[in-house]
């Protein structure tokens, strides 16, 4: 077996055979194969495809590259759930405490963010005390006492994955759907969980900028996790529009905590309750009533505990930035658009999130949003406020909002999009 | 400018622009551009293509990384040839001295072979003595004073193209005309060569297999030298079957030497004498007669001085392999066709090529024709002898031949190819 044929199979449109891919994954992790070498690979892929056959194998030779979790032992049924990435996506946050209040195990292993979409663990490290990084028996210990945990995912799942994720961050590799689906299921099918709900965002702060590619991703993911056991359902979610009203890292937690509490913008709770009710019912739990947790404090109560338990505490002030700024609107009429990708954009130059990976994230940075498309404004009125630690960067972040958001006269030309656009199972 | 951002556009099948492409190679040399990177932009390049212009640009760039020689003091026209590399292609070594012999002047700096294809230095490193590595001045000096020298580049012609090369080897992305173009291109036009021939080979011991792909590298290649002020001429040549009748390095001196001397076979003398016409006709000599020159000794005379004033001697006794096998006509018939791929490996395995850059090779192995196509054969006569300094090796070497000739009973459905296919100018 050699590398430069494993390329020419792809580069020439060939499908690569279960050795090949065995063979080429292995190679790679071992440093056997160079970088140079998979990142061409890589681009062939993107460029040319690989079939179903391919992409199983692929993930699953991913997946053999490292160790495997097992939750098998505990007395209740797994359900995972992950998402494909926006602005102001902070539904891990009260969505995992509440599936575990209605009786299933979460084991959410996260991640950072990178570029303009947050990162669940960066949120959460915003809470005093709060730890991301926990060993397995820590872990176990944490899920087994409150039901849930958040925590980041160690180095031994798909190492292979970690590795070529980082190539593909260099080299203008990383929009291949067999590439972005392989890499999310591997790490979730090495995790172990039997359950499996994935949030594949669409819209102009999403990875997936258009429901097709979005539907391509997700069905190509609920194969992948079908295949190998885990019962797997996608929804397919607006991302045009940043979920609820804040984005950064203490400011969503704050959010967060007031859907805990029953309240909350209405399409975060909408969201929470739709992806809580798929990993209940994929967990085998349909009598659970998610709204009813909410309601009642019990979720509150996973939340509590969950945070308590990873050192955190629950009751501590959150951190501010120390400047803030507020933007206008700068007519009356109705917001009709708000483009996430401007917001996510702004948040990251504020400084909620990092260029590099080793970059630190500002806790209390962020974009507040005091209107939503489809609500009416005055001229004047507050209709953003940026919070940062760093205001010479007020500017710059100004820069992103140029042309992310449209006041007209009335809403006859608006139409409101669904959060949850599709389900695929 | 990002390199990402560069890669996304060849990507996305955009059209590069000359400031990415200046800037992308000038990055790439001083190693800000990662081999990661640049290997995911040559996957790039061979699958979504460039066009006349990007092409054009990327060669110019190039010959930018780099030093430029400059024959313009000479007191003779400067003539260049290339060939795209083939098996017994050993054309450059009476070819030089008899164009010399002629009137211009020729530079001709050669490479090694890699692979199935043998390199004009290897060759010449046969003869004892003789030097491939000549300083500036002393490449001057023998041009001046002979008509001809043919040797090694120096370090600082493309230096990008070097770096390029050597990656491509590596990462499937050998096999892209743009890169192949620009890779010969800018190193012959650094060389500041008033004119150009190109033998661009086509078939199966060749580069290029289809004769489009032969007239699209060649038209790509003629385009460019004929931008940068170099007259350019191509031909496009047969390569299905070896050239001569002999694949290796002394032995191809041997049959070189008999053409000088007024022998040898017909398709050498007939291809020396046709890129010998082009090459005069480019450099202005059109009323240069070369197969005078071929009988009349005086190429011969060039060749002795060209030789001895790189320290070879001439007159010495060319190296002989230690062991030979013949490989006799399995059937009595004609010879129909004799693979030039089959000998060209044949003969790299015995021992005349290299798998990596930094491999000896044997001066005296190689692969010694007893027919051509279109010769009548008797069952049990030699129809081939294997040259080996490591006998072990010739199993392997008959490996590479099976299936590689076919003997047919009459020579009806026989049709010979031309040597001269086409020409492109």
């Amino acid at each position: 077996m050699d590398v430069i044929s494993v390329i020419r199979t792809k580069r020439d449109r060939g499908e690569l055979s279960p050795e090949q891919i065995d063979w080429v994954i292995d190679a790679y992790t071992r440093g056997e194969v160079a970088d140079e070498q998979m990142s061409a690979l890589a681009m062939a892929i993107l460029l040319n495809g690989m079939n179903r056959t391919e992409i199983a194998r692929w993930t699953a030779a991913m997946i053999a590259s490292g160790e495997r979790m097992d939750f098998s032992a505990l007395s209740r049924p797994t359900a995972d759930k992950h998402s494909t990435g926006g602005v102001g996506d902070k539904i891990t946050l009260p969505l995992a405490p509440l599936v575990a209040a209605c009786g299933a195990a979460v084991p959410q292993l996260s991640g950072r963010g990178l570029g303009h979409t947050g990162g669940t663990l960066d949120k959460l490290e915003s809470i005093p005390g709060w730890r991301a990084l926990l060993s397995n028996a820590e872990m176990l210990n944490v899920l087994e006492t409150t039901g849930a945990v958040i925590c980041a995912a160690g180095d031994g799942l798909a190492p292979a994955d970690k590795k070529l994720y980082a190539l593909r961050d260099v080299t203008g590799t990383v929009e291949a759907i067999p590439l972005i689906a392989s890499s999310i299921m591997s790490k979730k099918i090495a995790e172990g969980t039997g359950s499996l709900v994935l949030d594949v965002k669409v819209g102009s702060g999403a990875f997936m900028k258009t429901i097709e590619d979005a539907r391509e991703l997700a069905s190509t993911m609920v194969g992948l996790g079908t295949d190998h056991g885990v019962r797997t359902v996608a929804l397919l979610t607006d991302m045009d529009t940043p979920l609820g009203l804040t984005a950064g890292n203490a400011l969503e937690v704050r959010e967060s905590v007031e859907v805990l509490a029953g309240g909350g913008p209405a399409d975060v709770v909408e969201l929470t309750l739709a992806l809580a009710r798929e990993m209940l019912d994929a967990a085998g739990l349909k009598d659970a009533d998610p709204a009813k947790a909410l309601a009642d404090g019990s979720a509150m109560d996973v939340w509590r505990r969950m945070i308590a338990a990873q050192g955190g505490d629950p009751d501590a002030a959150l951190p501010v930035a120390r400047e803030t700024q507020v933007v206008v609107a700068p007519a009356t009429g109705v917001l009709t658009r708000l483009d996430a990708y401007g917001v996510g954009v702004a948040a990251w130059r504020l400084g909620a999130g990092r260029a590099r990976k080793e970059d630190p994230v500002q806790a209390g940075a962020g974009v507040e949003l005091h209107a939503k498309p489809g609500d009416p404004v005055t001229a004047g009125q507050p209709l953003l406020t940026l919070h940062t630690d760093t205001p010479e960067k007020f500017d710059y972040a100004l820069g992103a909002l140029a042309g992310a958001y449209d006041i007209e006269a009335s809403d006859t030309a608006f139409k409101a999009t669904p959060v949850v656009r599709e389900r695929i199972a």
